[in-house]
């Protein structure tokens, strides 16, 4: 199947918010998704954009049941390492299920790296969940490395309360 | 001891380097530390910065047995939640060995916590290594979760020729 991949634009918001909610029902946490494509829109399309999003699209002929051409999404943004320096980090790969198998996930993938690199990127990282064995052996086969199975590298989270918590015990200026 | 927390200015680099390479000297990986104060003026002083940073100052009466007074670093940036929108990333934090016990990495903790809000950021993420319980106790006795454990998040990342291969296999425009 023929396929285009390209930077997402204010007007794809809409697609890419659908597509965020897919993946959320797939991971069968729907009630977690807050953000609206007006998030999306005032987010990364701002000045110092807090993201950038490539979209696959298809021809019309082969849009999806449902009518759509925009069928997947790999969202990502900047991080830096101090040792290394200019990272990417991919936040979500996202095709949509009548799509899979035409390569178009591993487009998205190494269309991010590309992106990455000319920007003198030297680390592509990002996160899977240990139970979602068809995402693991995918970056896997890819190349990639589980720096918390090799390593023992553990994500820690503050938010909510203790977000507040915190913010409201800094120091004076 | 008195001490304060500022922005890091263009300045500071050759200290915040100093003191990276001293985390990686702790952390038995010097080898690794491949940047220099000169990166991180380009990457962390341009119109789109790809970090910001805190420093910890002490009076120069109380400065280091080498003569420092910039005694602790905290370098974090802006990531996005597809879910729940904007969130920090705090990548480095270091205080002086002989600094500590004073309240300054909780300070530089909260710090980045209200700088984050600030942003309307809703989540305080960072990564810990299993082994350093030292750390792994001070954010989780300050409301962190760890997400490994509890939610199985694994850390994935190409670099090197995976990297390389991954960009170049990349579609055509």
């Amino acid at each position: 199947m023929k396929f285009k991949i390209r930077p997402a634009t204010k007007e794809d918001c809409k697609e890419i918010s659908r597509m965020i909610m897919e993946l959320a029902v797939f991971e069968k946490m729907p009630d977690q998704v807050k953000i609206t494509h007006e998030d999306l829109e005032r987010d990364g399309f701002c000045q110092n954009p807090f993201f950038e999003c490539l979209v696959a699209e298809v021809p019309e002929e082969h849009k999806s049941t449902e009518g759509f051409t925009v069928v997947g999404y790999g969202l990502y943004f900047y991080n830096y390492s101090t040792w290394e320096g200019r990272t990417v980090y991919l936040e979500d790969l996202y095709v949509m299920p009548e799509f899979r198998g035409n390569g178009i996930g591993k487009g998205l993938l190494s269309k991010v790296a590309q992106v990455g690199k000319k920007k003198r990127c030297v680390r592509l990282n990002l996160s899977v969940l240990d139970w979602n064995a068809p995402a693991r052996d995918f970056y896997i086969a890819k190349g990639a490395r589980d720096l918390t199975d090799s390593e023992g590298w553990h994500f820690i989270r503050f938010d909510g309360q203790n977000l507040d918590n915190l913010a409201n015990e800094a120091p004076e200026d």
